[in-house]
């Protein structure tokens, strides 16, 4: 008999049209949704402290890799530390995708059998197998609070067939994920796919969500599709999921992303651009993109974004910022990511609000409005 | 006639032995001596904000670089903020060198003339004059409480005819850079050469010490002579210089040279070692050096410095730093150099504390004993 998570519980707290806001139970305490979850792939979110990610940036909650920490530092270190929570000193929520996504990115170095991916890893090509146990175990010794089945992600375009034959895999897996599990303290989400294809999706999820888990995610969107394609296959998969769990859009997305697929019934959302792209001075504002390199910005002495209250832009003008980046200060990455990571949770901050006050639509009005001025 | 410095002073708070402690006032607030200046070459200390020095290593004075800054972002964006200090949001004393070391070290791209150094700078090649009076306008638009006279640092060995024809030139501009000054919230400190002879250092002192600066520095030290011809030189030095004036030790150096030269009479350090090396994982402690790149530290549960205080050493393990550098994550450049300015700002500091109570060389011998446990 497969175990049951003790510590997990979710409920919808107000629904705007398909919009919904609603509060989630972890072992390491709540969220509310939706949300958005920094990423922190290698046991970090680039360049911050976890003092910078829960006072400045509010982040309820934050991902961490399966895949990058069994590979390094490895299970020993941080079972020695008792968890990721403890290795990282980050004390609240953390969920932890199941390594499948990178496992299948490896293409040539990877051969999917029945029992699990037999691969070769990127850092010292050493040859691993993953299977759903194995990858159970592993987030379990992480200590995820939101563990993440071992699924596939194929590659798109791709035929028919095989995604029938992958979709039936990865259910037969999520069910032996939820054989596997041991700890009553670690939730786990299942995983759907099927691409773009509303047939597919439903085929998936009607043999999914009759599983145990505790959520449900959509997988296989952001993976180069038109957009357009990626809202109508959420638009048509958020309404298959169980509406008394939560609903997670993996790998989503820009800011417009988040709050049209909020808009669709959409909980939950992780993604590393807001990071990544403040690394490269692309910084998120109210009125659009700020690229921070750009010569314009040289003597700017406006904050990244005049509307923001972030630390970034509460003591930095732009041109300061430019000339951290241009001298490729480490600096300029903090304070960018800063203010991106910030300006994605308050976003999703403020949809949670118009959703409660019933307003969610003139919210979304309103947003693109700015952009525009 | 020139102008004074109104905003600067300083006195001698107690003496031990040939060490002192001291407090300078500045435009921006005053310094506790014995003390070490992190360095902020490019208008940042790197990966660290101002309330990271302030609260968590208690910097009271930060060095900015005069060559980097006015080649980049140049001095038109200084001037726009109203100065380095408002450019990079630090509200405390700032020292900024006179860019000689940098020119001088260009070797190749580099003229000197009487009337100064033409130059073609390391980011684009383009061509430039420093004169001392180009040097004081530079420093006076970056604002800085402390400024550097213009002079010439020669590579060692050099023969006693080219030292001695480059102190007199040094002094001739270091009249030139006493004249040069306009602002009285700008205090200028001259520079004492002559290698490590003591009769050359004798006679540049003899002259520099007579001209109206506000404190005096020891140049072209740790240049790569070795380590007890330094503590000599320093030793026969600081008896020339006035008493009544802070005696600055320019580009010093490890925690044994910062001892050693506090007790031979030195009120002030500057250094990269603390930061540079942080960022390559090599962290000081009250034991000695921790390379925490080494794989003896993969699973150490322990802190960088088990006697330290510091936020690195209150959060993290040294398995988790070494992960964080291993990874090439930028939180461990962060929370090395937080860890290691903290080291040095707190030697200091206990080095003020020793000298005052009267007790500062059972605090020397205390400092080796620990280190050999």
């Amino acid at each position: 008999m497969a175990i049951k998570c003790e510590t997990f519980s979710f409920e919808v707290q107000a629904q705007d049209g398909t919009a919904r806001a609603g509060r989630i139970e972890t072992a390491h305490g709540s969220i509310e949704t939706p949300i958005f979850m920094p990423v922190g792939t290698q046991g970090t979110v680039k360049s911050l402290t976890p003092e910078d990610l829960r006072d400045e940036i509010e982040a309820q909650i934050i991902l961490g890799n399966t895949y990058h920490l069994y590979l390094r530092p490895g299970l020993d270190v941080i079972k020695k530390h008792g968890g990721l929570h403890q290795f990282m000193n980050w004390n609240h929520p953390i969920l932890t995708d199941s390594g499948g996504y990178q496992v299948f990115s490896l293409k040539d170095l990877r051969k999917i059998k029945e029992e699990g991916v037999l691969f070769q890893d990127h850092i010292g090509g050493a040859k691993h197998l993953f299977t759903p146990e194995k990858v159970i175990e592993i987030q379990e010794t992480l200590g995820s609070d939101i563990m993440m089945a071992f699924d596939e992600c194929p590659e798109l375009p791709c035929t028919e067939d095989y995604m029938q034959k992958s979709m039936a895999r990865t259910t037969r897996w999520a069910k032996r994920c939820l054989e596997a599990r041991t700890r009553p303290d670690c939730a786990l989400f299942g995983i759907i796919q099927g691409g773009t294809s509303e047939k597919l999706r439903k085929l998936h999820a009607d043999e999914l969500c009759k599983l145990p888990f505790d959520g449900f995610a959509i997988g296989g969107l952001s993976v180069g599709e038109a957009k357009d394609k990626m809202y109508e296959t959420v638009e048509f998969t958020t309404p298959m999921m169980p509406d008394d769990k939560p609903k997670y859009l993996m790998g989503v997305g820009k800011p417009d992303d988040l709050i049209e697929c909020i808009a669709r019934g959409v909980d939950m959302f992780d993604c590393v651009l807001p990071s990544r792209n403040a690394r490269n001075g692309q910084c998120f504002t109210h009125s659009g993109v700020v690229n921070i390199r750009n010569a314009e910005y040289a003597e700017d002495m406006a904050p990244i974004d005049p509307d923001c209250d972030c630390y970034t832009c509460k003591n930095y003008t732009r041109s300061y910022i430019r000339h951290l980046y241009k001298a490729k200060e480490i600096l300029s990455a903090r304070l960018c990511t800063l203010h991106n990571l910030h300006y994605f949770l308050t976003l999703v901050g403020q949809a949670r609000e118009a959703i409660i006050e019933g307003r969610f639509e003139q919210f979304r009005l309103d947003y693109y409005a700015a952009k525009e001025d």
